[in-house]
């Protein structure tokens, strides 16, 4: 673990409990085996950016995030190192190593921010780095819907009918088709109070069949009476997992770089207005 | 409904068993209420072709499919009528009226075959027109697929873990996270021996309360101990949904339409030298 700024403990467990810290979790420890193993999907530029600063930015740039840990893998360590230093992001609080597994690298940072004294309510928003395009409303929806759940998840409605499968020899055939306005693709960020997602991941540890492969569903599992608030995703919000997405990504990236910047003047005033009303609240 | 080809019952049904006709249903009744209503979405042009036709062509250069219905609505029943006749599809035998609903379209086909003397064990691929882009691996897994099962979906499996959600109040919280192996997006065509379907069919006619958006689920509900396997789809066989989806579209037909000649015709001779094999057999 590497210490950016010492202050974490103070800017994060010193505040008043009304406004709890926020703080984004961006996993880019994900070594790709999908994807092109010389070249981590993690650094590939799509739009002359690279994916994870689009990520850190998302959570840069959104008023009401007020930290961002950032967990790697050694192999990119010192790449994203100096693309943080080089990029200026502000809110980059600490660097931490993953471990082999999803659970593994966002259980290192609970332990950092529970080493770090964060309060119980402090909402965390964990986020994967190969989904450089999460809108704004996505973050602010995660972040308000803490207030009224204890843990949420950005997720898609599924256009395709969704099957359940289940094996037959060595052919998959369907078990179920659940109704279609019930089925939602996962995206993230998943968001969490701090407490919750640090008792569930307790309650998982103790168990060694469990291998989650998403964060929601370590409450789903084992906090079964914490409901899980869906918040509005998008189409663009899209995880970048191998070498075809990455054509997609180019034109994702295009047309937000190719947004009016007066729009985006506009909804930048948008955010600060929303974000004032927060704190007048 | 328009007899095109007087014909049907003779080629569909006398054919000896082990060479059961394979019928294309496509269904192109969709109003598509998200889409532009004043341009039905079946009619809309990607890489310079309507997606009916995209749809019609895969299964007229099958060369395993014999026959092909098209379902249609009123206000599209013209336009379609011309677009068959120009672009001089050999296998299209009627075009028909669907219903209000998708299941409404599908029973219209059924009604339509088995007054035909469609033979019990003919093999129906039931496809949505707007899906332009099968590929003709799909189709030849799923007339294979019929060989060992009674039922079978294209499917491709889902890179998102998938949710299923309930209502809490106004809001959708997660029930549950099935394991993501075993979650598939269904696409099509679905596929079936005429018996099954029709038999599926029957049985859902019956309750009032059923209202299947997907063939599939007709077989899994009604005649839970038939098996619908899974046959491999493809990212690109996509659903033509709203009109975001339309670059997307484009960009497809541009990759398939800028393939290398010499590999289209590697791709024929091998699908001509798989169908000789399957007729030695």
């Amino acid at each position: 673990m590497t210490e950016r700024d010492s202050d974490i403990p103070e800017t994060a467990a010193a505040r008043p409990a009304q406004t709890a810290p926020v703080v984004a979790v961006v996993l880019a420890a994900g070594f790709g085996t999908r994807f092109d193993p010389d070249n981590p999907k993690q650094l590939v530029s799509v739009g002359g950016k690279p994916i994870v600063c689009w990520s850190i930015e998302a959570f840069e740039h959104c008023g009401r995030v007020s930290d961002i840990v950032v967990v790697v893998n050694p192999k990119v360590r010192s790449a994203v190192e100096s693309l943080i230093d080089d990029m200026g992001y502000t809110k980059v609080r600490v660097i931490i190593d993953g471990g082999a597994e999803r659970v593994d690298s966002t259980a290192a940072a609970l332990d950092t921010l529970a080493a770090a004294g964060i309060p119980d309510d402090a909402k965390i928003l964990i986020h994967d780095a190969v989904r450089p395009f999460v809108e704004q409303s996505s973050i602010e929806g995660s972040i308000d819907a803490l207030d009224q759940f204890t843990a949420a998840t950005v997720a898609y409605a599924s256009t395709d009918t969704v099957l359940l499968t289940e094996d037959l020899g060595d052919v998959k055939v369907v078990k179920s088709v659940p109704d279609r306005p019930n089925t939602f693709r996962a995206q993230t960020p998943q968001s969490f109070r701090f407490a919750t997602i640090r008792r569930a991941y307790e309650l998982a540890a103790s168990d060694p069949d469990f291998h989650p492969t998403d964060d929601t569903r370590v409450v789903v599992d084992y906090l079964p009476d914490e409901p899980v608030a869906i918040v509005s995703g998008s189409e663009t919000n899209l995880k970048i997992t191998t070498l075809e997405d990455v054509p997609t990504a180019e034109h994702i990236a295009e047309e937000i770089q190719g947004r009016d910047p007066k729009e985006e003047a506009r909804a930048r005033m948008h955010a600060l207005l929303a974000q004032a009303a927060g704190q007048m609240r």
